[in-house]
């Protein structure tokens, strides 16, 4: 059975039903993939602060092992590392049964350019991921160096161990990390090529004049440029082999999104 | 002289400063060259429904000439085009002298992994924008033709007129297209290579055994793939053209972050 998120109010669309998704393996794919997350939360007060706040972060799912449980039984929780606004965390939060600040996140990820006939039928392929959460400072100290290696090899794996670790006293105490409890979450995904209206695909000089199709895209990883300081000779195998992977892995992605229907 | 938009409480940050820029030309750079923005927008009871809502949208900088004055001297907005949820417009705006919903728009463009000798100064180079605004719905139909051309020609140029143009009544009665007037608006930017504790930097063993640098990292745009009913033979030039063109400015914009500090 696939774990799903509960379907409410807070997390359904009214349109385009068939592109929404509950599903927990895919939503929490779309957080770990996903480079920069946007972190929303409300201004203190509306009636003379209207916009909502947005923090570009940094995060990724993960589960604490806590309390005797394995990392396997833990809810899924999101950990957060950037700058922590002292605007986000003097929210407190609606009730008094939960511990955090509202948050909401969101994630997309572009797979490619849809085309075609015409313009009010042309789409985008892609995946994303809105989560409704309560987010809290990390205090423990166990778990805050848990969540920092699992965020560094959420990037690029290996390279917690491939450099200077365990970060030192005022390292860890001028980084925070905040864990996000999620309430509610849901995916919207596009696949396939263009749909087309009929009478467009009647018209057979427009057929022949207009290209349809998908222009896949995903993120490309370059040729590592080293820092000045560097001292190593070589570019690490762990390096090489991330930067293959994730462009490999992306390619296919993009490629794949035009074939699901 | 550079315009830029005014510093005020609402779009400015006490840390990290100088990654903090008001500069118009590079805020709406940002939200032209992101595939999909977030438009977050407040709960109508945050009392009830504490999360702000987020949905997932196209769009980029327009400034339609209304009013006898030119595109040069209106002011820039953001067109958006995407569903247009039932919830965001049922929200009045916070007070009678503006017109329509207070959004929040955020934008996040990667340009590379920053990897340092230790995860704490690990970083990545970024662009990212918020902006805040006033968001309503396009009525006048000859503004709303204006948009759906700019919104189309802004991914990829040439396809409005290389396509069937223009859209028929019914497609023009089912599309929705939200124009932002803009408040407030700030960017983050990262550039560079990584920064490095001096401590780190006097240990022999750790530079030489520790690969540093910038992982360069941009959008890539792969080789187009024709849907079953397309007839055209080839693929237009101006889709070759833009292919090349996207994926050398990607390549390019990453690889000149990293020189820039």
């Amino acid at each position: 059975m696939v774990a799903t998120y509960e379907k409410t109010a807070l997390n359904t669309g009214n349109r385009l039903r068939n592109r929404v998704h509950y599903d927990k393996d895919l939503i929490h794919g779309i957080i770990d993939e996903t480079p920069i997350l946007h972190v929303a939360f409300n201004p203190a007060d509306p009636s003379t602060e209207p916009f909502p706040a947005v923090l570009p972060m940094l995060g990724c799912i993960g589960s604490f092992p806590a309390g005797g449980q394995t990392e396997e039984e833990e809810e899924a929780t999101i950990y957060l590392h950037g700058y922590v606004s002292a605007r986000l965390m003097k929210y407190p939060s609606s009730s008094e049964d939960v511990v955090g600040s509202p948050v909401t996140i969101s994630a997309s990820i572009l797979d490619g350019l849809v085309l075609s006939l015409t313009p009010f039928h042309n789409s985008c392929n892609y995946r994303s991921a809105v989560v409704f959460g309560y987010a809290s400072i990390v205090t423990d100290e166990t778990e805050k160096l848990w969540a920092l290696e699992l965020l560094t090899e959420n990037i690029i794996k290996g390279r917690w161990e491939g450099s200077r670790v365990p970060p030192n006293k005022t390292e860890m105490t001028s980084t925070s990390v905040l864990k996000v409890r999620i309430q509610s979450a849901s995916a919207k995904v596009r696949t396939g090529g263009p749909s087309e209206d009929r009478k467009d695909l009647k018209d057979g000089e427009l057929r022949e004049r207009t290209w349809t199709g998908v222009v896949p895209a995903w993120l490309h990883w370059g040729t590592p440029i080293p820092a000045g300081e560097n001292r190593a000779r070589e570019v690490p195998g762990y390096i090489e082999d991330w930067v293959r992977g994730e462009n490999e892995k992306g390619e296919e992605g993009a490629k794949r999104a035009v074939e699901k229907e």
